[in-house]
């Protein structure tokens, strides 16, 4: 691609490093931007710049914080004994968003992945184990992703809180609400029989 | 969306801004951000800024620039008696890209359109008609849309230039290269058949 200008090449080549941003999409986000005021694209530029580098990890969960301590982990509303295991930050979201769990989190940063590269001593375990042994926690909600890694980690995981009076669950596996049977994957669908519910424990719609 | 950070949220709400990216979008990018060192955040975010601040435009063809005249205006080795005329920056890229091409570009601001209020005086058309005066343009080529907009902007200008001394053409309409004939549209069929070319110009592939 010919630029007329070392500015625009530069800013073009910084967006086309972003997942899923090609060349071209680049230039148009380039071009978008060079037609507002320069007011904005400053704000643009230095909300991305100020995110990166005043984000903070809560102390207690590992959660995105712009405190020491989380807003979930500081909340007086919220049950703490009980804590919901995540991956990421991004499931923490998607847990929010669903607006029904009320109680702590724990970001693991990762699953244990040989593949990857990826052990438990990489991960957010340590502190996990702390918290159960220390904060009086009644329960950790496994919720991993329902793959060969999220077994694995919460296999490890189960082992290493054994000797705690904590109770682990994991959340339920089965076919996602509207999915279709027949395309479901082999093994989930055979957990989704063996976890089979009484009908009376069954969520009408 | 519920979010842990306000940092977070503001940057989410600034790239969900750009044109196609919705918040999940966004949010992805953010998070994806959120993972590189801080240096190269700063880096992405400083590259748009100053990119929109340090701008410039081509004293003579409005071209973006990185100095008051750009590199193509500038350069000794483009033929200067032709100008290309463009709706954006953008087409002059499109067409630098193509390397077939070695005059100059006028890059108009846009395109007459009363349904969208552009008229004339919001387009470079004073500057085209100063650069034909004055800078023995031989040829201005219209390289504008196929569009109604297109040709009333072509219809306008050759008006405004009939009093000089210059050819202007525009660049040759029909069906795109690939492009299948039953799903061309009638005028682009119609104006490729009106203006036919005899086999000897035919360009082999
Ligand atoms: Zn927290
Ligand atoms: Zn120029």
């Amino acid at each position: 691609m010919v630029f007329s200008s070392a500015l625009i090449e530069n800013a073009v080549n910084e967006f086309a490093k972003l997942p899923g941003i090609g060349k071209k999409t680049a230039l148009r986000l380039v071009l978008h931007l060079l037609k507002q005021e320069t007011v904005q694209v400053q704000q643009f530029g230095e909300a991305i710049a100020r995110m990166r580098q005043q984000i903070r990890f809560c102390k207690v969960c590992h959660n995105v914080s712009d405190e020491e301590i989380c807003g979930v982990c500081s909340s007086h509303s919220r049950q703490r004994q009980v804590v919901c295991l995540v991956e990421s930050i991004r499931d923490v979201m998607a847990i929010e968003n669903t607006q029904q769990f009320n109680g702590l989190y724990h970001v693991l940063g990762g699953i244990i992945s040989p593949i990857d590269g990826v052990g438990p001593e990489q991960l957010n375990i340590q502190s996990l184990v702390e918290r159960v042994k220390n904060e009086g926690v009644t329960e950790v909600i496994m919720a991993l992703s329902p793959t060969i890694e999220g077994d694995t980690t919460i296999y490890y995981l189960s082992k290493k809180l054994r000797e705690y009076p904590v109770k682990i669950t994991t959340i339920a596996r089965g076919i996602a609400f509207g999915g279709e049977l027949e395309y479901a994957d082999e093994m989930t669908l055979a957990r989704s029989i063996s976890n089979r519910l009484p009908l009376d424990s069954y969520v009408k719609p």
